[in-house]
């Protein structure tokens, strides 16, 4: 009556290491100049530019960093490239090579890697990086993926963490929470998985912005080319994958600075703060420490914020202050909080 | 009676994952003068110079690459770091920068990883390169450690694996197949291990050249270096890490050609030959295809020969041949063999 659609399923075992590699890789194509050789060689060669390299790497652990029960292998793919890409972006500098390392159980298919290599691609493609090298090996246990990115900067435009002045303005790219509440609806619907694995989740459309940000972040890229484009060069700047109280406390403590977050600036979604309430949660916590929203805060000087004011991508949400002053929030209802990277317990929501 | 000595055992979870972090790269120093931000920000900044810059990752996981029951975590983390760096020094070039990336599970303690990292240290001072960024997340399962090495050459330098010529000299580095007797060695010792994994183990000094190759290699950063001193550039080049024969047939493949390789020139250590009959192995095939010696193989122009010459760092194995001729092996009784990846089973030692 029903006909069951069969998907092909191939034994990593039929190709290889070496077969494998270069079956994922022969689409791969150079898009960046100054890639010399890409995949192919015992190493990848970059032609140098006047300018400076960056390097960061991030590591991704099944069960730990996501569940294959939600994460489709695709979005999978997209999110490791992206969440790295941001690290890049986060030092005002443009991606342009990166290396995909993946550790693989033998209970993954040829066609589900092609899957996790298609959003890898999709991720190049949308950023104009290239997938220079990489390694795949087996694993006893679950998926693990680490990727590297390269990227290039002029020196005097790269921004440290730890260069914020007292008095500059905080300002955060986007908006915060949602990715976090994303998470919390997709863990909702897992339940419903479990019982048939192969079940297409049904997640509603109102839903589908902080799915989306959970399943498929973006790095601001575009946040980089816009500063430039403004001619403003932040005086620091960090991604928020942590939670924004997380990555505020780095700016203090790596700037011996103290700063003021004003909770009634967090740029929040209006479907974030509908949902929230489903999940009897504040708003301004999932904003404040739920992470994963891969968006830039930074910050600049007073003199500059005429070149951001009524930009729809920009918030302003506080100031840096003096190291003494500390690092606090000032609530909605002007109390004033210490800001901890833990959570803000006395704004959870009650009732 | 016995004092029995207890070594401080604490959990990781002590000092959180920032804490491990700035824990482990408190005593980290930089040595190149590209280093300009090593650990310490969202990536590294590295100092571009008139060269190219080379980026090659490699990803370690136990159960599939090491096994803890026999590999002490300071050699492991040395070796990671070798292994990787090898990959930059088959290029012709000098390693720089590393990134490491670990997944570790809670039954690791602060005090194992800081013995891997004495690993990791003690290797980029042997090989003058900086640790400048990396990750560190839990695991459900093992550990993985993902190594990422930026290196740096004049473009005229760099050897590739595609530019071999017909009639160029196949040249190797050091000699073969020790660390893969090394490996059976230390398998033998597992059994004594798993009774009580806090032993030592005692393995014979006549051993300690194998089981070092297996457990410490070394990237082979020297030849580099020589071959510059030399005036001498290989027009192909290539480390052994998967066994002589794959890697003579990556050259192949790559260049277009065929090959011949003399088992009678084969670089064989002493040792290895006595202990490969313990183990009723012919010492070829463990030199063959062994794998893990992390020696150079490459190619040279014949006009080259006279540089190389009575060199003992240095062995001429062979030489490539029209693609048509084949990969060949030419055995000590003088017959030809196509020469396989896969294991060379016409000479395995019967008597």
């Amino acid at each position: 009556m029903f006909e069951n659609k069969e998907q092909s399923k191939t034994p990593i075992t039929d190709l290889g290491e070496f077969g494998l590699i270069k079956h994922l890789t022969n689409a791969n194509k150079k898009v960046n100049a100054t890639t010399v050789m890409a995949v192919g060689d015992d190493a990848a060669v970059i032609e140098n530019t006047q300018e400076q390299t960056l390097i960061s790497t991030d590591m991704l652990v099944e069960g730990v960093h996501f569940d294959l029960a939600y994460a489709p292998l695709k979005h999978l793919g997209y999110k490791a490239v992206a969440v790295n890409l941001s690290d890049i972006c986060a030092m005002n500098a443009i991606p342009s090579q990166i290396t995909v390392s993946l550790a693989l159980s033998n209970r993954f298919t040829v066609e589900a890697i092609e899957e996790l290599y298609k959003g890898i691609y999709l991720a190049c493609d949308t950023y104009g990086v290239d997938l220079v090298g990489g390694d795949t090996t087996s694993s006893n246990a679950g998926l693990v993926i680490s990727v590297s990115v390269i990227g290039q900067a002029k020196a005097e435009d790269v921004c440290y963490r730890h260069m914020a002045k007292e008095k500059d303005l905080i300002v955060v790219s986007g908006d915060l929470g949602a990715a976090y509440i994303g998470l919390q609806l997709l863990q909702r619907e897992k339940a419903v998985f479990e019982v048939n694995p192969n079940m297409q989740p049904e997640l509603e459309e109102r839903h589908s912005y902080m799915l989306e940000r959970q399943l498929k972040p973006e790095a601001r890229k575009d946040i980089v080319e816009l500063l430039k484009k403004m001619d403003l060069k932040p005086s620091a700047m960090i991604d928020i994958s942590d939670g924004l109280s997380s990555e505020v406390l780095h700016l203090c403590e790596d700037s011996s600075l103290g700063c003021r977050i004003y909770e009634n600036k967090l740029p929040i979604d209006p479907q974030v703060v509908n949902t929230a309430e489903e999940f009897s949660m504040h708003p301004s916590t999932c904003a404040l420490n739920g992470g994963e929203d891969y968006e830039l805060l930074f910050t600049i000087s007073m003199e500059d914020f005429d070149k951001i004011k009524g930009n729809p991508n920009m918030t302003v949400i506080g100031h840096m202050t003096a190291k003494e002053d500390g690092a606090n929030l000032v609530s909605s209802s002007g109390d004033m909080l210490p800001l901890t990277a833990q959570g803000w317990s006395s704004i959870e929501k009650t009732e």
